[in-house]
């Protein structure tokens, strides 16, 4: 030991496993100490336990997200001079709502900077689609951040590996030490990367239902909670949207197959829920950026929003009327009877997506930008035997029978239209 | 990964996480796979958090034990020809009980082997107690062991470390990893080591209050009941005593002035409450045996006790006439004012034998045979101002001080007599 330590990992565990709180000095020390190696990973997994079962307070919660801060460098877009507004969601299956979203938003002078992540296991991953984009690029320098910021207003690309490092160190304990849903540790994760980034107002769309990180309602309201009150508490205006993730967010699933899904929607057309859940989500992020009667709808309406996209592909070496891949293979489900189709249960279809090449298994694994589904009937809708339900894309032909198996039972047609679906069922702020 | 695993350890985290029960196959993988390193200490060390929270149900403790009893050797006494039966104690501050005790028994005709540890902290080992005798050795091979047992019947030598060696590694985990108090991986570890040396019968001594380990009555309890129902379960006939630690066991604390004092019990005196304690335990142990009216006093009384731990003693090489090791200084403690002794609180006075050189901080640290107190008075003894309230003894008067730091404000003279104390709280079977 070169220096003399102020606590002692075991100490903090048992105030913890207890049901105790840590002081901040406590949890600065620990997440120093863990980052440093001085705190073993037993001793951080035996404390993630502990916090998984026994929780953590409020303060608590800030605490840790600001050690997690404090682990690497932060940004700050208080040079731009315009108001500055972030947009994050737990993630779900055919959830591109970014795509449309941030342009949509900057198409007001707002600068959205949408720093993103790669997709893992069923959910997709906002890079991996707009890198089916052709010449588009994630990676770009601070610099060029800035600059399309202040000129185009939207940016969506990868995260910096400087950003809240105890963090990543810490996920990939939980990882495989299974605490990763703890509450406490998913609020802290999530906001110290977005807290880190510097942004001043942030939108949360937490998602529940099958195909969410977190199923359950009650736990993403929780959610929900916990990173509205983090947000306050660490001085980003924070407001959460909890939406239903049941089942799958339009109509495709899929890397190139969702991007052309956002450019519908941001011609004005595409599926209404893909446009609503983009609608009131821009409505959120404009209010915490002074605009709460701004005509989002017309954005829509009329190609600002499309103009917008156009300059946001282009900023980044894109190029927005380049056709997008296609799939060299296709495969259709038909109905086996008429009626209305009842259920389709988002997980299953993620899944599916995923098996036909659009997600990975590992982090280093690429994906296949033309793989995925489009869904030609969703809940509600009235189907006729023999019709197309469902098409499989995908370049590799023996990825099929794996993907049917995946969503084999996950849809039903019945006698009777289902009732319709609360697609945002809580705003929290 | 060289052949296919059955299980994955996060599942196994997740179930005992939430709550649930894992089966036996599951369990014999995980000590299984954690012993030869498949499953990481990070993840062994978040199961274990999972288990003290969550606790174990009976039957997952009889196979935790049952694995960790496979990852070693076992011994059996089978061919002895006679009945065989142990003890074990939680630890405690004086508790030099296994010195009179194994001689006692084994001078009614029964088996006893008591393979023991060494002191940490303040908790004093047996075995550092009897090598303060001239010549005694605590290593002996297995030979000599069955041939000791066969011929005079009381052995206490060091466990071998084939047995139970997953159960070392879980410990050594805990330790550093905040979840050494959880009461199910307290009993498989007690108990798969007892069970393992191959003893058909096992009397155990929980002890509660300030200087045990565990210092909460019910816990102790449910500690005691736990390790008896797992004896019972694992085929080994088992009962328990649950003894009160709030005050030290007998007069003295330390290595060779507990060997003096054994001594004198088995010479037919020594201090009330350490024999009764040896009596209690003996008939314990001997109704285990099949001589539930053995007249066990009687065999303090008439030198046949002395006798047995002679030839105990002996037959380790020990010399049981040689003078015992004596401190070369000595400092005493005189009583402020007269009265009733009140209080006498075990683990301050378990403390400062450890810091005048009787225990060790380190498993490494050597200990000193002379080093530890000798109390004048127990409470309920009438004081009269200035008399001798205690000595201490060791080789370093340099240690002095930090001794008496870890007594102060640790006993109390009053004017009324306490209420006598119950040594033995509860019997379990």
């Amino acid at each position: 030991m070169s220096a003399v330590e102020p606590f002692d990992a075991v100490d903090l565990i048992r105030v913890k496993r207890g049901g105790g709180a840590l002081s901040t000095e406590q949890i600065d020390w620990l997440v120093d100490a863990y980052t440093r190696g001085y705190v073993e990973d037993a001793q951080m997994s035996a404390m993630t336990m502990a916090i998984f079962l026994n929780g953590m307070e409020r303060s608590e919660i800030r605490d840790l997200t600001l050690a997690m801060i404090a682990s690497g460098s932060t940004m700050s877009f208080d040079s731009l001079g315009k108001p500055t507004v972030d947009k994050h969601s737990t993630g779900g299956v055919g959830d591109k709502i970014t795509l449309p979203l941030a342009p949509l938003v900057s198409s007001f002078g707002v600068a959205v900077p949408q720093l993103s992540g790669r997709g893992l296991g069923h959910t997709g991953g906002t890079l991996d689609k707009l890198e089916s984009i052709p010449g588009w690029q994630a990676s770009i320098s601070n610099e060029r951040l800035f600059e399309i910021l202040r000129d185009s207003g939207a940016v969506v690309c990868a995260a910096g590996s400087g950003l809240a490092p105890a963090d990543a160190k810490l996920y990939a304990l939980r990882d495989t030490t299974g605490t990763v849903e703890a509450i406490p540790l998913i609020a802290s994760s999530i906001m110290s990367k977005k807290i880190a980034e510097g942004t001043a107002a942030l939108v949360l769309d937490v998602k529940f239902g099958s195909g969410a990180f977190i199923q359950d309602l009650e736990q993403s309201r929780l959610l929900a909670r916990t990173m509205v009150d983090l947000g306050r508490d660490a001085g980003v205006a924070t407001t959460a949207l909890v939406t239903d993730m049941s089942e799958p967010l339009g109509h495709t699933i899929g890397n190139a197959l969702e991007v052309r899904e956002a450019v519908e929607v941001l011609e004005g057309g595409g599926p209404a829920d893909v446009r609503s859940l983009t609608v009131a989500l821009a409505r959120e992020m404009l209010a915490l950026a002074g605009q709460p009667d701004a005509d989002v709808e017309a954005a829509l309406d009329d190609g600002r929003a499309l103009d917008s996209w156009r300059r946001m592909i282009t900023a980044q070496g894109g190029d927005p009327s380049a056709p997008l891949p296609v799939a060299r293979e296709t495969h259709v489900v038909t109905a086996s009877s008429s009626g209305y189709l009842v259920r389709q249960d988002a997980l299953p279809f993620g899944v599916a997506a995923w098996r036909l090449g659009a997600g990975r298994a590992r982090k280093q694994d690429p994906v296949m930008a033309s793989a995925g589904l489009e869904l030609h009937a969703k809940p509600g809708d009235r189907v006729v035997e023999g019709q197309p339900l469902f098409t499989l894309h995908t370049d590799e032909p023996s990825r099929f029978a794996r993907a049917l198996e995946a969503v084999e039972g996950s849809w039903e047609i019945g006698s009777a239209a289902p009732a319709p679906r609360t697609l945002v069922v809580d705003r929290l702020s």
